[in-house]
């Protein structure tokens, strides 16, 4: 492979509704050089996540400023150090790199950089279940949704990155957890490999009824990452006292959004009637529990109580078409672009 | 007076919409008898509250069961004990009763009868600041908004029972508190009477703008009363972190939903990117801190530091009118119905 190119993927446009192939374009850019106390690294696995849809519109007042156009949008990397200029790392290093971005080689500061956990067994874990996606599933759950054994857990895009991390914990921590996803395939995953109690096809005629048998009509805790009509079958089947992390909306990233019909209105008086806890989060504010968070789980991988849920794409070349996949819910678990080293 | 009869306000029909006086009826009926352990009570004061509404419904699955028809609707009273077959009360106390009602008389057998805090100055605040309105305020403010000093408060339904409680409190705990009430006379009693830092009329022209400009577009706590176009013009210029305690709704209590514009996945949306928390409450849940907010509301008040904002109608036959008034947010502060002695 010849290193005096850095492959990218730019966005070449503003994606209108559900994000087209056209609107990325790859390109040969020239290779960036470290300076003083810089590192050169090349990516080794990109993560793609659903919250990059919301990055790639102009949208002003979000957390995070948008993606800039004619450039490769974010994106946490794994990267082995080429050179480096910087104290803290040496030639060789893996590491994770916040955002690393779409494209093979990326030059870092060393600002947010970590090392990988020694003895990791796969790198691309770093990006996932031992990543900011399971850093999001166990803060989300453990902090905001204060699961108490015998608590019904309700996970839907349960055979997401995050959703399946959410369930597998919740399991481990005593709920009885249903998961909820699309499609009599996802729904096998999550009951069999994944290991939850139950889980209901919302695309299924009788959606809210299984959903309510499944759960008994009694949800101690809701992980949201969907929004639509999901929220709306499981909104009535809430406990009293029940606790809602709110971690994603994807049925709404794409501007559509998908069969809400329940108006606010009617949602807060719920919420009033049923003394529900909402509560948005970001998983960048709590950093100084990673590490808690990084010794918990990884001690439930060594013990085998945790399976690891992947989709691994080969090149950079396949990020576009493997991005506008996982906002269709075409994968399960967490998306992975493997570069070429 | 003739203490053979037990003056009673039924409820005749469930309202359709806003309340008529013809849901109504007053009736003579017997005087109810008290039997062993039991007491009887003569009303003195009752609370009039926009959560009735809902009681008023024929509703399922609500945290109270539906007011029954031909009977007087529940409420809180102040009343006086006429007869006690009970060893936990003497002839002549005042007591508080959760669900005396609107009628003259009730007989109880004691349960959640409390006495009135002695030397209280006006047994009707026994109902306001120093009962469940005032425990209300102080409980959502302090244990869901968590107030620290130098936040910004804003309160809806300003000029209200709660909403007149939760800002003179939010502002002894250091906090810059903006009201929100209808009408130049209520914006008024709200800035200079009750010593807000500022209030909102939210029928005016420029409402969304004024607001923006009076908590300079960064609220810390919103204490929600009111829903519907109030919050929408609210929910842009809530900051990071922002705690929202959603004690009621009274926009939409009668039916329509006045003026709600923003839809839920745009409400979560702003709740994810602002990492918002919202937590709906009933007081009744959180009894056994009232001695604790009885304490520090009593000690404020002695102190002079808190302003009792009550509006009080004379006769049980003022009930509808003043319920349906109150609804329409004819009054501010605390509505009670004194009855005769």
């Amino acid at each position: 492979m010849n290193q005096a190119i850095n492959k990218q993927v730019l966005l070449a446009r503003r994606p209108q509704g559900a994000p087209r192939n056209d609107d990325f374009r790859m390109v040969d850019a020239p290779m960036p050089l470290a300076g003083e106390g810089e590192l050169l690294l090349r990516n080794l696995y990109l993560s793609l996540d659903p919250y990059m849809r919301g990055r790639m519109n102009d949208a002003r007042g979000s957390y995070a400023p948008p993606y800039a156009l004619n450039a490769p949008p974010g994106g946490g990397t794994v990267a082995r150090v080429l050179t480096s200029y910087h104290d803290g790392f040496a030639e060789g290093d893996l590491v994770v790199v916040p955002d690393g971005g779409w494209q093979s080689f990326v030059v870092s500061d060393g600002t947010g950089l970590r090392h990988l956990m020694p003895d990791m067994s796969e790198p691309s874990q770093a990006l996932g279940i031992l990543g900011m996606t399971g850093f999001t599933a166990w803060w989300g759950l453990t902090k905001i949704g204060r699961p108490q054994a015998g608590d019904t857990l309700v996970v839907s895009a349960a055979a997401g990155a995050v959703g399946s991390v959410v369930g597998q914990i919740g399991r481990l921590l005593g709920c009885r957890v249903v998961g909820i996803a699309g499609g009599a395939d996802k729904c096998r995953h999550v009951a069999q490999d994944l290991g939850f109690d139950a889980c209901v096809d919302y695309r299924a005629h009788d959606f809210a009824g299984q959903l309510a048998q499944e759960t008994n009509a009694a949800i101690d805790i809701y992980f949201e990452n969907v929004g639509g009509a999901v929220r709306d079958a499981v909104w009535p089947l809430l406990n009293n006292d029940a606790r809602v992390p709110v971690c994603g909306l994807v049925s709404g990233y794409n501007g559509a959004i998908a069969g809400e019909r329940v108006g606010i209105h009617e949602f807060l008086t719920t919420l009033i009637v049923k003394r529900i806890r909402l509560e948005g989060f970001l998983n960048a504010d709590h950093l100084e529990e990673f590490p808690t968070f990084e010794r918990q789980v990884r001690g439930w991988l060594d013990d085998r109580q945790l399976l690891v849920s992947e989709t691994i794409v080969e090149g950079l070349d396949k990020a576009p078409a493997a991005f506008i996949g996982l906002l269709e819910g075409n994968y399960t678990g967490k998306l992975i672009v493997k570069l070429p080293e």
